[in-house]
């Protein structure tokens, strides 16, 4: 006779790997976030006692929510992760050179099956599985951080390309011959101008080439960063409201140039950035829509993120776990 | 006893229809092009009537190659055809006006499935199935006629996005407050300097910005066109083979932004651009690489579409009959 003890549900492992801290979930189908914590990643120079620490640590969690038998898998988002091959290469932010077979090691550790990708893909499985995009079979995810990432998935499925490194529009160029990239030293990039950075540059420019009052001019120059420009802008100041404007003029830009690619549903946009709300949407919207062409316009949504930022990380990364066959 | 002849292999029909002309042929599985014929689009003011005459001449090919039940389906690339409706919508080159259901009355006709695409998605299919993307997953179809199309496939599939106009690169904006487009009104999309009209405008604005000698100077500005300023290009003049670097740099900026948005394993170049050869390929490739991040550079193949351009309408066409299920 058959037992009347329904299996539990499955559960996934979501692991957020960035240059300071490592965050670790347990995960429910619908993205409740049963169990987390986080470690450190800087301070282990050599990625096996990195992976010793991150075992150690999830399996605690593991038991607490039921044992590996109700592990569907692992995701893993980290910089520079490689969707076909596992691998992160040549990650500058991490403290681990060269190329490190990441999906491998974890693999070996856990006995369970890892999905490895980059952080914005990552962000963009967590908003179809969880988020925003739910149901959603065209839609472009862009995190608007320190840098600038993306995911695009068409026909239902993230796009990774021949070599796995697709969704790089933070690196399209918008501006030929603009601002020069500090990391890349290409000129003109979505990322020199739509970051945290471009933010904090922008406004240095502008402090320089206007006149315009502005509360800012009490602030020294290398103090200056995205968060003091956004308190700024908030209080009205007419020069942080103004930054806000060109960056959100050169990423409605950008927007349309992928809307025209892809012709996305949505656009999600997730991360700093976002919290300046109607001050960088507007103008962002507004040059979106100026620069499609007729068949595009008025159709495809910007969206904001609803996923509590904490989680987030979290979440895109145990998305993919629920990919594994 | 089962019968021991074997059943005759399925054929498909392609029909490209263009503003002037149709072409419309009878294509094998590996693109050979068995019969074939072409007939006046712009002479029919009403689409009932081209539909009719289409159907009595292909019906025709049809005979002499075996007969209906042979045909696996139609597959028909349209300027502004949609995949998911089956319609032709407000295409300015056609002579029907607002939105034609064109796969449903050829379905009615031919008693044969219809699928439909605009011709640059058609051409990308073209090339999947019998050309140069054959066995390809990840790659880009430009053609650079008198406008420029495109057609992006990932992960083996056409990117249509969520309402069937993906793939406009023609459109996007590659030069902010550049060259004014004179059909749809945007400024610096990469159709406005990448296509004949383009090179065209290119000419006559060098021809007036500079003193370098040209041959073009003894042509009347009204009598200047891309097949001329090939001509003078092929013949050594300076200022025609100028307006190729220029054009490639243009364009080869373009392809590096395609190129970090899809990772494409190569892109495939189509249409009358790409008769001069490495006039244009030099500067587009050595543009392209130059605007690449480390990551994307010197493993995208630029290729130039190597099917018969007399046929290759008609096979891009034929190509969407094959996915027929």
């Amino acid at each position: 006779m058959a037992s009347s003890k329904a299996s539990p549900e499955p559960l996934a492992i979501g692991i957020d790997i960035g240059g300071t801290g490592t965050k670790y979930g347990i995960v429910d189908r619908v993205g409740n976030v049963l169990f987390s914590g986080s470690m450190s990643t800087k301070k282990h120079a050599q990625v096996e006692p990195f992976i010793d620490e991150l075992y150690k640590k999830v399996t605690e969690l593991i038991d607490k929510a039921g044992g590996v038998g109700r592990m569907k898998g692992i995701g893993v988002g980290a910089p520079n992760g490689n969707f076909y091959t596992g691998t992160v290469e040549y990650a500058p932010n991490l403290p681990w050179k060269g190329i490190i077979p990441l999906s491998k090691l974890l693999q070996d550790k856990f006995k369970l099956p890892v999905i490895l990708t980059n952080d914005a893909n990552a962000a963009a499985e967590g908003e179809m599985i969880y988020g925003a995009a739910k149901g959603m079979k065209d839609f472009i995810m862009i995190t608007l951080g320190t840098g600038v990432g993306s995911g695009i998935v068409a026909n239902g499925k993230l796009i990774y390309g021949h070599d796995g490194f697709a969704g790089e529009l933070g690196h399209t160029i918008v501006i030929p011959d603009g601002r020069v990239h500090e990391g890349t030293g290409k000129k003109g990039s979505l990322e020199s101008y739509a970051s945290a950075t471009g933010v904090r540059l922008t406004t240095l420019e502008m402090l320089k080439n206007s006149n315009t009052p502005s509360a800012l001019r009490k602030i020294a120059a290398d103090e200056i960063d995205s968060k003091k420009v956004y308190d700024a802008a908030i209080a009205g100041d007419e020069l942080a409201k103004s930054v806000y404007e060109f960056t959100g003029k050169i990423l409605g830009l950008a927007l349309a140039n992928a809307v025209m690619f892809s012709s996305p549903e949505a656009i999600i946009l997730f991360g700093g950035l976002t919290k300046a709300g109607e001050l960088i949407l507007k103008p962002t919207r507004e040059s979106m829509e100026a620069n499609l062409i007729k068949v595009f316009q008025n159709k495809v949504k910007i969206l904001v993120s609803h996923l509590k930022e904490s989680d987030a990380a979290i979440l895109g990364a145990s998305a993919l776990a629920w990919e594994v066959g």
